[in-house]
């Protein structure tokens, strides 16, 4: 990819591309764009993560509250973003048996009960049976743990997304 | 409107009704859901105008640059969100006469080269003639003042849109 092309984006056609690198978040793009230049994708994704950083822990919240459930409502009214609707089928969360989807139902509202914020884990770096046990766990940490943790994986699918714009070409 | 039910509301709920009272920014919601019990419909509105305070300048910009330009692309390829393609027919932008709309195209681009961010006016309370009286005379200021205008104008538009929330039953 040419970085020299993506620093010569206008702001529309930036956050046009560069939108939904953290789902539903564009204004995370629109932000960073005031960051141009960029040497390389990997500063851009840099300039990303320390506008995540900066944010209070509400705003935190804000982000991982924009993610929708794993095998969730979203997923079964079609309704997911695109890049969520390849990653979630990527994990076979469209295909799961009826027990497996029943307890990621049980695990997903036990998860939100407690944090208040859904389970965010980067789909494409784990299978389904890995994600069920992720949850399971994760379900015992603390809010703050768990804040922290979801943002972790916020920016692995961020990392994953840009990479993804490049090989298919959009950039 | 019962402030109870909101309160009440699940957090993809919650996001889901709210979620575009600032255009494009559905983090904005919900990160304020953290900030429940709201006492009142005002004080949901002062938890989001609070939030959009903490954000750094980037972070104010960011929310410019989710607003679509007025009588602009979105409008044209028919890419607006409701909220806003209502807002910009109210005004006229929809129906502008050639002259206007070269006008409207000119002072458009002339605003984002100079300030790197979209005009942002709040539609509903401006009329086809004042719009443009008004993209003329802001296109003068300095970047930081713009930032400012916009931003406080992005609030008008939020109250307005929460309202309207109210008046159509959905609360």
């Amino acid at each position: 990819m040419d970085i020299t092309a993506v620093n010569a984006l206008p702001c529309e056609d930036f956050v046009n591309i560069f939108g939904n690198v953290i789902e539903k978040c564009p204004i995370i793009a629109a932000a960073v764009w005031s960051k141009r230049p960029f040497d390389s994708l990997a500063a851009l994704e840099t300039a990303m993560s320390e506008f995540i950083d900066s944010l209070s822990e509400s705003g935190k919240e804000g982000i991982l509250r924009c993610h929708p459930d794993l095998a969730g409502r979203d997923l079964q009214t079609g309704t997911l973003t695109q890049e969520s609707r390849e990653e979630q089928a990527g994990a076979g969360m469209d295909s799961l048996e009826t027990a497996e989807a029943s307890r990621m139902a049980r695990l997903n509202e036990e998860y939100k009960g407690r944090f208040g914020f859904p389970f965010v884990i980067c789909a494409r770096m784990n299978d389904k049976a890995n994600i069920l046990l992720q949850l399971s766990a994760r379900c015992q940490n603390e809010r703050a743990v768990e804040r922290a943790r979801g943002i972790e994986e916020v920016k692995k699918i961020c990392r994953l997304r840009l990479q993804s714009l490049v090989l298919t070409n959009k950039l």
